[in-house]
Parts: C-alpha cells; sequence; structure tokens
C-alpha cells in the first residue's frame, strides 16, 4: 500500500483539443477560440474527458499495470480542479489505496489507485480514484493458498 | 426535480473503439482484435473513457444545458456495468438529481444529474452522477432576490 507512480508528462495543444471536443465534448469553450474568450474560462480548455483519458494513458504507459489490466468496474471522486489550456502539460501521479484478492475468482484482484494530475506549474488539474481489476500472479509452486 | 431527458443513440464501430483506443487507451482489448478474443472480454471493447465521453456527447446534444453549461466540477460514482463491443448502439438517459444555487455566484447553478447509458438491448452499460455548474435565467425585472 501506498506504491506511488509517476508517468511521463504530455502536453495538450489546441488541436488536440478542438479535435477531441469536436468528436465528443463541443462545448464552445472547447471547440472555439473566440467563444472562449467570452466563457466563464476566459479561454479555450480542454474538455474534462480527455484530460481524464490522457492522464490514464499517461499513467498506463508508465506500466505498472500494463501486464496484468483486466478492466476497471469504475472510478469515484473525479474532480477537475483547474482548467487545462492548449500549451499546459499534465502529469499523472497514482498512489495504491487498496488491493484486496476477489473473492468469487483467485486470480484476480482489485487495485483502488488515487490520481492525482498537476500541470506544468505542479498545480493540480484532476484528482479521482479509479478501481483496477488485476491479474494476479501465479503463486509458485507447493505455495499454500 | 426528477425531470429526465433521453438521447438518440449512437453506434460504436470497430474504427471508432481503435481509433479512441491508440490515443487515449492502449490496452490490448481495445486495440487489438486478436489479443482481445484471448482477454477477459472476448472480443473488442470499447475504453470506457470512450463510452464516457460519447455519452456525454450525446446527452449534450439533446440540448437541455446546451445554452447554459458553464463547466463541470466532477463525477461521482461512475460504474462500467458491461462491455460496448463493435456494433452496439448506446444511448443516454439523465435524470435530474439535485439543484442549487451557487451561494458566492447569483448568477449560476449546480445541477446533479444522474447518468444511465444502456445498449441497443436495454442493458446498462454504465451509470454515473454529474454535476454541472449552470447559468442561471435572469429574473424578470422587479423579482425580488
Amino acid at each position: 500500500m501506498g506504491e506511488r507512480f509517476v508517468s511521463r508528462s504530455a502536453t495538450f495543444t489546441e488541436d488536440l483539443i478542438t479535435d477531441f471536443a469536436h468528436s465528443y465534448d463541443p462545448q464552445p469553450f472547447h471547440i472555439d477560440r473566440q467563444a472562449a474568450v467570452d466563457s466563464p474560462f476566459g479561454g479555450l480548455i480542454a474538455s474534462g474527458f480527455q484530460t481524464l483519458a490522457l492522464a490514464f494513458r499517461l499513467f498506463y504507459d508508465q506500466g505498472a499495470i500494463a501486464d496484468c489490466s483486466m478492466g476497471s468496474p469504475g472510478i469515484d471522486k473525479l474532480r477537475w480542479h483547474r482548467p487545462v489550456r492548449p500549451g499546459d502539460s499534465i502529469q499523472t501521479e497514482v498512489e495504491v489505496r487498496d488491493l484486496r484478492v476477489s473473492e468469487s475468482r483467485s486470480d484476480r484482484g482489485y487495485a483502488t489507485l488515487a490520481y492525482t494530475v498537476t500541470n506544468q506549474d505542479g498545480e493540480i488539474v484532476m484528482t479521482l480514484a479509479c478501481t483496477h481489476i488485476l491479474r494476479r500472479r501465479p503463486a509458485p509452486a507447493g505455495t499454500p493458498d
């Protein structure tokens, strides 16, 4: 418990933000630079769904769950704390909060991971807790269950 | 309270699934048809992040918040109940769970909306609660605060 993983960082360009938003979240402050200036955000910002997806990608690329991930039952307490703007870089830090073996299937377990996503100034832009289903390593021969 | 909105439906193609996954969620069961067959899901499935984003897009297009959305502080209790596979169509139903005026800024309020996303067979694939910040309509002249 408490083990931590820190990802590389990735930068949001204006094209990355607007391309995603046109497909998935076409609110004016995600797709229209001028309308965004007049919005509560004062300029273009990334869709929170894109921040979420890219933050996961960064964690996934770090490798901790890449060989054993079996999906996820869900996410709790996702909070978007600050906007992410063109030119901002984000980084994902993940801390293990809970680990338990599945009661019905002994080949897998559940890991609850606390994600903290920060920008290039170290400001927190997003936090969440995601539970992951992970394949367990086989026990060495002769190990009691 | 209790007001409900039902979206149109949209269909996940294999290309839609793998294109998203290559950018944001390159787990084998989202990008590689053969590896997916050997995965716990028995075939290619959509990234849950894509299901989330597309479900929001469907609700947004319905129009209920299109003219007044000012962003979102976050999501609670997101659960992926069933996989979404190529050829599946999803639809988003949203129910108003809570409405309150901002205490610090009287021009806006918070709406907590329960999302239920179903597939073409009426099976629930995802549920979540998202809070939205919404611009309030100006009160008619002469209305007391």
